[in-house]
Order: structure tokens, then sequence, then C-alpha cells
């Protein structure tokens, strides 16, 4: 049989760890494809030949559209990033009748409904595993191996760079400025470290596991983001006394009145599997209503983990070559016509349980002020720890938590406890998910 | 579209859930499959059509053969176990051009070969995802979502039993026949325990993970296997104290010699994640060389999970019914003209290191006499206690952690040491793998 042609768009980093493995593995896939996979003409402006095994035989331009153009090439690699060319390259690509992988989270979280559409339109398959908690085949494990669930919810670790600075962050009491310009130095975060630490990249993950999950359309404008630049390791430690550990978990869930789709840093207990992994490690855990939790763990970025997963679509986009296309996984885990608009809940309509710090007067009356207000409200509370104050201090810090209630409820509840002359400043609330 | 029709054999622990999950999530199942899949028939002695929702709506047989035999069945579900009659329905199945899923473990790993071949020739599938670690998605992962990387080993809880017993050994500790007693009265462990705790049900799981994972074929004959009856309350105290957990791992690993393909208790860093996997939860941690390692964890028994993966399995049979049988993902991963002859190394010429405990008289030169015997025989240590003895004891606990060494060269050492006249009785050894 005719080798597979593969046109890369990109030779960075994703990109030449997706030849090299192609290169390196091609006995092992060939074996296991049962035909060859080559990459035929690749795009790049700059690259690096010594880092790019067998890239003599790949013909390389400046000009991504020529690579798009091509009519021998079977599936077009977007490695490219971003949101313009991608998504002018694939509807190209797809508008010319070819098979597109992708790792793009943000084209795909942002520009997915459209993509997926006219790729439904030509018969054509857009694969992006890669676009997910890098090298593990989470997307494959939702489309396919739980269908036969109902799914619950999903919490998941899918931001390496947010997962190390927390970990060090406990590992060694730091602050977090202080690991995010280590961070930075290591090469585990960007210069502008926005789309990792204020959980963008989080939310454009999420936004596509909840589609796949709940047969929603891609909404990523309406996923509530929150980063973890306010952590202080005073709360890393109080969680630590009580038994959580502090992560930046993506949550999606299915509610009789919607789903909630929501990036924030989330206290959970320490005892659970998810709680214990880390360093720049992804994890994502699902709950279906058959198989009960499962976990998910694995390298989320990186040049050859990513490019495990970009090479595993052509695997699989090669292996349905023969399928007739309405045979085939659909885009989105359910087939297009039947996908849900259940609405993405507002966050003020999610309920959670909540830590609470603040910084009181030390004197009689101001836990029954703040528990008063709470109890007002319906606020039940789990637990209540006065710490000592400081020597010469007069003021403490009161740590809380709380069970389930209603964002927007907590919000009131806040505003009345920050209004009580016996607490300085602002309120920290971080919310709890126990995971079960 | 017409309706996938299923005929089910087996209505019991597994049966029944399938039917249950088929039934109550029918719409979802359809929303995502494209088409409904309904249970037109079953086979089935006894049964509590209480227990099962819309049996009213199947034909149900006491004659598995007469299902086998129905021309409208498209899938064949084999859920009755053991191998006679199993094997002979699955193979007339095959042979009248049905596909088959199936959940049975020792009928793959011992007859796989024969019923794989005979699909082959028939053009159909036979799927069983369900035979290894029940709802867990690791066939998928490892045939499909990791298809780009050349897999170098595979560490799996695969056994809940033996999994739930070491963990109660550990947080209660207790011992290991009044733990097995309470597992058996759960209803965890069955009443003839052999194929849990001597590592046989788990044999048959890794049989079938390392032909995936190395494109071998089935060998179950060559598979070590070691039970978890001899480890003692002392064993897992020490072993935590030397920061690690004991745990009945199935391991398989790729080696220029051969493929390691053995199932024993091991000692296990506490830091890694599957050292965390408690009770009945099954995981299994697998290497690829592009990926790094990736773990994968959930229910790997009991009705729903494993109907979980039968039904997922369906599903994936459903959508293959259209593909070209040579594009379809072949059933031991790798292209049936493509498996290696690689032979599995016998357990004398497997390389870990060693957990030593002994019994030693308690005086000067007994530690020199056994550090010589594994010094002589070129055997380093990597750390050493001798335990104080008890209030009027005069023989005391020796533990030790060897690095790695051939087992051959390890049975020659624990041999010379128990000859020793200061070392009372036999040398408790437990391999150690550090999993990275």
């Amino acid at each position: 049989m005719e080798p597979v042609k593969v046109g890369l768009l990109g030779l960075g980093t994703v990109g030449g760890g997706t030849l090299n493995v192609l290169v390196r593995n091609a006995a092992e896939i060939a074996r296991r494809a049962g035909r060859e996979i080559v990459v035929s003409h690749a795009a790049a402006r700059d690259y690096d030949p010594a880092r790019l095994e067998g890239i003599d035989r790949v013909e390389v331009s400046e000009d991504a559209f020529s690579v798009v153009d091509q009519p021998e090439v079977d599936i077009i690699v977007e490695l490219i990033g971003g949101y313009s060319p991608a998504r002018e390259l694939v509807l190209k690509a797809i508008e010319n009748g070819k098979h597109v992988v992708t790792a793009n989270k943000a084209l795909i979280a942002l520009h997915g409904n459209e993509i997926f559409a006219a790729a439904q339109k030509k018969g054509v398959t857009v694969a992006f595993e890669a676009a997910v908690a890098g090298g593990i085949p989470i997307i494959k494990a939702l489309r396919e191996g739980l269908a036969a669930n109902h799914i619950e919810w999903i919490a998941g670790i899918i931001n390496g760079t947010g997962n190390f600075i927390l970990t060090e962050m406990r590992n060694k009491g730091r602050d977090f400025a202080d690991v995010l310009a280590e961070a930075q130095a290591l090469g585990y975060a960007e210069a502008d470290p926005t789309f990792d630490v204020e959980g963008i990249d989080a939310a454009h993950k999420l936004t596509i596991l909840a589609s796949l999950a709940f047969g929603i359309p891609l909404q990523f404008d309406n996923c509530f983001t929150e980063g973890i630049g306010k952590i202080e390791p005073q709360d890393v430690a109080y969680a630590e006394q009580l038994g959580y550990r502090i992560k930046h978990l993506g949550i999606t869930r299915k509610t009789d009145e919607g789903i909630e789709l929501r990036v924030h840093p989330t206290l959970i207990p320490e005892r659970r599997l998810i709680a214990n992994v880390d360093g720049v490690m992804n994890a994502v855990l699902v709950k279906g209503d058959a198989v009960g939790p499962t976990l998910y763990y694995g390298a989320g970025a990186g040049s050859l983990p990513t490019a495990s997963a970009v090479v595993a679509d052509i695997i699989d986009v090669t292996r349905t070559l023969t399928t007739d296309p309405g045979n085939r996984v659909p885009h989105l885990a359910f087939q297009p016509s039947e996908l849900s608009d259940l609405p993405v809940l507002p966050i003020g309509d999610v309920e959670t349980a909540y830590y609470l710090r603040m910084t009181a007067e030390d004197r009689p009356g101001v836990v029954a002020a703040v528990a008063g207000i709470l109890g007002d409200l319906g606020i039940s509370i789990e637990a209540m720890q006065q710490k000592e104050p400081a020597e010469g201090e007069t003021e403490v810090p009161l740590v809380m938590l709380t069970h389930r209630v209603r964002e927007r409820q907590m919000d009131d509840a806040i505003a009345r406890i920050e209004a009580l002359p016996s607490i300085r400043g602002h309120v920290t609330r971080i919310r709890v998910e126990h995971l079960s």
C-alpha cells in the first residue's frame, strides 16, 4: 500500500517532535498502522535541520498554504498555534478534502464549531487529541472509551505550569511570584505567563472536554476563569492542616439546570489520587455513571509527549480512510445533529463548598459575628480555626470551611463579613471540591 | 438506520450490568454512536427479571448456541466466562460472520491467538476491553492512544482483591489470612481465592497487555507468577520505614534480550502515584518512549464498570461496520503479519533490585558475613538495617535493600546466606522497582 503522506505546518517544539517520532518509530508505527506514514512536505520559516531527523527527505516551504494545496498530501498537521493563519489554513485544508490533525487548543476552543461543521460537510476528520493534556489520550477516553456512560463531571489539572507553581509553593513554602520567576527561568512558564497562571489555557482545554463529555457546542466565552496569582503560602499551609491540597482545576459538571464550566484554585482532599499529581504533570479525573471515577495521568506538554498524541491522531485518521464518514467517531463525541442546548451556568449559580480566610481583631465576639452572618444566609460551617496571634499582634487569622452553598449566596456573605468593623481587609475565598 | 442488534451470552453480574447500561443510557449512546443499539437476544439459565431493566424486550433462551446462530444478531457479547463453552461459542459466532465482544480474560490469554486468527480470516472483530482492568479503557489507550510510542514497560495493579488485601494490611497492620477472610465476607474475594491472591488473574491480564504493547503472540504459560500470601505485616512496616509500599504488580518490560512477563509483590517508592492506588481500585502505568509515563486508574471489576467497557466495545464495533477490515485496529495492536518472535525471558534472567529480610543471631560478624556473600557475588547494598532485638530475644531481624541484580545471581546469594549458621530459617525476598 502507498505510504500515507503528511504535510506538517510548523517545525518548532511540537512540529519537530512529531517529525522525530514519525522517523524514529517508523517501523513500529507501520507494524501497527498497516502502512507507512511519511512526512512529505513541511512549512517553516526558521528551523534547525540538525535537530530534525529525516528532514532531508521532506520538501520544506516557507509558504504554509502551498503545503495545504499539495495534491499528494493526505493529512495536514497544523502545529503553528494561534488563531490566524491557523484557522485559515485548517479551513483551506478541509476545503481541499484533506484530513487535519492539530494540537491547537485555542483554535479548537474558539473556532471548533465552525471548523467541525466545515469538516462534516466535506466528509473529512479534524483530530485534536494533542490539544488537551498533551500526551494523555483523554479525548479518546472520553469519546470512545467511556462512550457507554452518562458523564457526570470532569476535574482536571490541565496546565502544567500552574501545577508546578502550586507544587513548589507547597513543598517549599515559597510564594507565588518567587516560584513564577523560577518557572520562567526553567522554561516551564512563558515570559508572559498570563495564559497559564490566569487559567486561560486551562479554560481552552476545559471548553473542549465539556463539549466532548456533554455534547454541547464549544463555548469558551462562557467559561469562568480565576487564576492562582492570589494564593498565598499561608493558604497552602492552612489547607494542608485541614487535610487538603490546593490545585488549579478545570471543572465541568452537568446539573439539571445546566453545565458548570469553571477554572479556579480548588481545595481537594489530600487522599484523592489527583491531589498527589505534582510538578508539571497533568491529570484528568472523569466521573461516569457506569464506570465511576477514572483518572488519566501523564505529561501535559513538551515536544515528544505532545507529538505522541499528534502521531496517534495521524494513525487514527489513516485507519478511517476507508470508513464511511457517517460511521466515524464524531468530532465532539456526539453526532452533530444531536448536540444539546443545555446552557452553561453563570458562576453565581454554581454550588461548591468554600475555604474562607480573613484577618480579625483578636477580641471576643468576632467569631460569633462572622458565624452569625453565615448562619443568617443558611451557610453551614464545617470547621473553623482561629489561629494564635503572632507576638505583639492584635490581629489573628480566622480560617473556616463551609458546606456547599450557591456562589451568589457566598458573595453576599463575604460582602457582609467584610463590612464588619472587626474584620480587616478582604476575605480570601477558595472553592472546595470533594470529588467523590 | 436499523438498530444494531446484540446477542448477550450471560445475564449474571456483567451481563446484567451490560443490559442495564444499554437500556438506561440508550438515548445518550445513540446520540454518540449515530444509531440505536438494542439487545435482541440473550442466553441464560437462571436470572432475576426484576434486576434487569428492559428484559421484557429481549428474547431469552437457555441455549447460548441458538443466540450465536440467530441471523439477525450483529454482535455476540460473551459474558459467560471460563474456557468452555465460551471458546466454542466465540468461534461459532466468528464462523457465522458475527463480531464478538468479550470480558473473558482467561479465554483471551489462553486461546486469543486461535480466536484472533479465526476472526482475521472472517473479517470480523473480537473486542475485549473489559478483559483487562474493568472499566479503565487501557486496551484502547495502548492500541490507539499510545500507538506512536515504542512502549518500554508496563506496571499495573490489575487485581482489585489483591490490592484490597495489601491496602488493609498496610492501613491496619493486619495479617494476610485475617484480611482475606474479611474480603471473602465482603464479596471482594472468591471462596476459592487462588486466582486472585496467587496472581493468576493478574497474569491473564498482563499476558494481554504485553502482547498489545510489544506485538508478541499471547503466551500465558510463560508468565512468572508469585502470590501475596507470604507477605507479612512486618514486611509492610519495614517497607514503609524505607519509603516504599508493597503492591502486587503485573510487570512487563522489553529488553534487548526479550520480554519480561511477571506478576509478584513489589516494593515501589511511596511517592509514585501508583503507590497510592488503594483498596479495590486498579491502575496501569505505561512508559512510552515519546510520551513518558502515563497512568490509567479506575474500577477494575464490578457490574457497571465492566459493563462500561463492554458497551464501549459494542459502540466501537458498530462504528467499524463499514470499515474495510484491513484498516481496523488490529486485535493485538500490531498487524497479524508483523508480530515479533522476541522470547519471554525466564525469571532467572530478569534484573530487579531486592528487599531482603532475614532473622539473624544478635552477635557481631553476622552483618559482615551477609554483606560478604553479597559482595562476592557483585550485589551492591543500597541500605541495611539491623533492628533492635525484642526484650530477652537473641535474634534480630536484618533488613536490606540491594541495587539491581539478575534474579539468578540473587538465588545464589540467598542460598549461601541461608546456609550461614548465624542465619535462622528462610530469607524473605521481595523485588523492588523504582518505576522511573
